[in-house]
């Protein structure tokens, strides 16, 4: 057996069983390997961008961490942006990365760079495993890391020698950690208390993010809300939320700075649970850099690192809120037909609402005409949504191939902004190569029109040509009918929500990978 | 004036006027600036591959750096393959990458990262400018890194605050380093006095690489040959290759190791110009890693940081060489008809010697079908000839369009290999919105061929599912005339040689973006 057989076996091993890949020559004996291992299934993304996106958004659904192959340094580089957002996501993934020889690192190879410090601002955890023998037991401490909670991003660095090289020590037993921190009574009684007294329990909001956004926990807090009259709001983006009709849906802070500051105005007691203190995405002059006003207090009942489920539980409890009904419970909006004319986000919203299939899972990278869906969607079929929570764009459609891979039974309907979905393009491809069930919905406003907004905020009334230049996708227009035809995937344009709505129905009632380019 | 104006100021100052960019949010105040300053030309790519891979193909052209622009961490990542590429062509660039406002760093916000960190590995050179008022300082010695010899990746970091605030320092004077190393005489002399005395001067080889590429630099190797009997190489790959008929074409150290070692095997001396001693691309289990007969010696007449003109010139006149005509000129082939059948790297290579326009300039990613087009282009009129330094695909067709903005009245043919285009086919929007005079062949070979050709070096007879899978671009064909016209580029397909040389003949005829599919 050699050092890639041993990864590979300790892989299945530790139930790692997809493999997003991107290979070079020097992970040949690493895809000998696979190739050897049939079990292992491998999905090649046509840019490592695609390949790291789908490992998170894999991770997200399935509940366990894909590995993915990287080509040497310069694999990993394209890489990392996805890494970025799966990193943000505490999404868990194994990188393998090839290496050269460990005696030819020095020589100075054209494909030679420092891997190790390239992995390290987008990883948690970074090996380099030195011998054949070693790579088993550095493979199940990778697996060990990323299998966590939360997850983490654990990447191996594999030199060519070790993964030829002989391995005497075999596949290597993996144990996963499992126990997972509770929160101690004494803060949960704490918590109960300050609720419990408050004069006015509005003015106390438990803000619940990350793993705490699905439903056994959304409706712990729920049931908290309807019973002491304290609101909830959730991070402005999450990993995973689960919503719907007849779920707790939490309404989202919002991305931009003025309404996220209005909305928690009144706000002196933040309780988080399974998230960190909500700050502004960005710096603007003279303006606050946290989100809730500086006299407030935060009260931490679970970190990233606890059982959130369970402190809501007790919290629950403790606040006799357990046979409680919850508030914030989505319902049909039997009022609303569908809309008609010009695209925008509230129609896009309502179309969602109406169209949207049960158990269907959602990838949202709409950026600035995504703003009201989630709203809306609380009142869709029970669903999944999924969102950029590293900000760096590119995360959505790879995310949706992931997804897809995760979960072959549900319909994926993946919903991008035109400018984030060139990013990671190529993952288009990847959905018709494997058939995926997957809708891409690309929302054509043909600029990057958060930066148009952002830039008319600045004071600057009208933008000169540089500015506009760096702002729009016009001239040309990007034919996304085009694009999906050219990767194998069959679309149409539509330039209306009565067309949109038709569109949408249409392929989510049809198998395999669809695309709608909706002309906002 | 604000630190972000001082600094497009200072880069005007210091002559660039030209910056590829995709900025965000962070940025903004940047692209204000830039909005405000027309002379600075602003060219946006979809997506931050194609930014830093225009800014070395820019470079190799122009002989100067341009800037890039890109949104914090998450952008820069995104550009390190196309850095790695350019740092191995010892291209100079100025990245300008946004930072969060310096006190919003330790918030973490969700686009926070280790800038400094990720820039590093593909840095020559990495500063956080940290006031408005030391911007401009910082943007001048940035100017100084990029603009010596070699080329440097210079790296400056803008936090938002130094780009909002008020600089009260003005546009910084920019002192480009001028002075190059010279070769002293010694050397030149000992050099001279080996080859001269040699017994078999054919056991002796100059290899040229880098800067020693251009005309007057092989000229003068090309006489040293003629004169003496020594041989000459080239490196495999070079940044920017000046060749064709009446010019000295050198022999290129081939790709694959064995080839490489069987034509450096009776190598007792290999004299050192402009690069260093050539190394293994990749390692291989009981192979060498250098190139050369472990019993030869190697000797420096000019490292890369030298003037390789100067000393060839003066090792010509001390060989007495000067008058010398010069062997290895590249000569019309008037036998050569244009080929025809289905299309090869030697029959692509034949239309290319045939078709190619004077003084046009050939962008080579074509990997493995790309292996004879070189030596074929020898017999083409006069052009340059720029290829992939770093390994990391995806470099050609951004380089295309920097080579193009560069030189607008020079004619841009860009054959890429289909895997590689993929890497970065966004770049085909930019050269349609620039209406760039750029030709496109893709050779679509439907797989990582290169890569089928380790597999089968390893002994893998069949390659199975998973191996198949990883290596071929198959079920589905990417389909490159829709994914051209998704772009706005006109595109056609070909499957011989016959309508290649017809398509090609008459895109070249043709001003702007056109792309052509060349079925392999």
């Amino acid at each position: 057996m050699n050092g890639s057989e041993a990864i590979v076996q300790t892989l299945l091993e530790g139930n790692i069983d997809v493999c997003f890949a991107n290979p070079g020559t020097s992970e040949m004996h690493f895809v000998a390997a696979l190739d050897s291992m049939p079990k292992m299934r491998c999905i090649l993304g046509l840019f490592e961008g695609v390949v790291t996106g789908a490992a998170d958004g894999y991770y997200r659904i399935a509940e366990k961490p894909a590995a993915t192959l990287l080509h040497l340094g310069p694999g990993l580089v394209s890489g990392l942006a996805n890494l970025h957002n799966a990193k943000r996501a505490n999404s868990g993934i194994i990188n393998i990365v090839g290496q050269h020889a460990l005696d030819h690192i020095e020589n100075d190879a054209p494909l030679t760079s420092d891997i190790e410090g390239i992995a390290r601002p987008m990883s948690h955890w970074v090996r380099t495993t030195m011998t054949a023998n070693t790579a088993p037991a550095d493979t199940a401490a990778a697996i060990e890391q990323a299998t966590g909670t939360p997850g983490r991003i654990a990447t191996l660095i594999l030199p060519a020698d070790a993964a030829w090289g002989t391995c005497t020590t075999g596949k290597y037993s993996v144990h996963p950690q499992t126990a997972i921190p509770k929160t101690d009574s004494n803060t949960i009684d704490t918590i109960a208390r300050i609720i419990h007294e408050a004069a006015d329990p509005s003015r106390i909001a438990l803000l619940l993010g990350g793993r705490a956004m699905r439903t056994k926990s959304t409706e712990f807090a729920g049931r908290i809300a309807a019973r002491t009259g304290c609101r909830l709001f959730s991070e402005t983006k999450s990993a995973r939320c689960e919503r719907g009709q007849g779920r707790v849906n939490i309404p989202k802070i919002p991305y931009p700075l003025d309404p996220s500051l209005e909305l928690l105005r009144d706000i002196d007691t933040l309780i988080l649970v399974g998230t960190s203190k909500p700050v502004a995405f960005f710096a603007y002059p003279g303006k606050p850099r946290f989100l809730q006003p500086i006299r407030s207090q935060t009260i931490t009942l679970a970190s990233i690192w606890d059982d959130a489920e369970n402190a809501l539980s007790e919290l629950c409890e403790a606040l006799n809120a357990t046979h409680t009904p919850p508030a914030y419970v989505g319902q049909a909006n039997p009022q609303s037909g569908l809309p008609t004319g010009q695209a925008d986000s509230d129609g896009i919203g309502r179309v969602l609402a109406s169209v949207l299939p049960e158990n269907c899972i959602v990838v949202d990278e709409a950026i600035t005409n995504g703003r009201l869906l989630p709203q809306h969607a609380a009142s869709a079929a029970p669903h999944d949504w999924l969102e950029i929570t590293g900000g760096s764009i590119g995360y959505g459609l790879p995310s949706a191939v992931g997804a897809s891979v995760a979960a072959p039974d549900r319909k994926v309907v993946a919903i991008i902004g035109d400018g984030s979905a060139m990013y990671t393009v190529q993952s288009l491809w990847t959905m018709a190569r494997e058939s995926l069930d997957i809708t891409v919905v690309i929302l054509a406003n043909r600029s990057y029109k958060i930066l148009n907004g952002e830039l008319a905020a600045m004071g600057a009334v009208s933008p000169g040509p540089n500015a506009r230049r760096m702002l729009s996708l016009e001239a040309p227009f990007l034919d996304w009918v085009s694009i999906a035809k050219g990767h194998g995937i069959h679309a149409q344009r539509v330039d209306n929500l009565e067309s949109f709505a038709n569109a949408l129905k249409q392929s989510i009632s049809e198998q395999g990978p669809r695309l709608i380019e909706l002309i906002m």
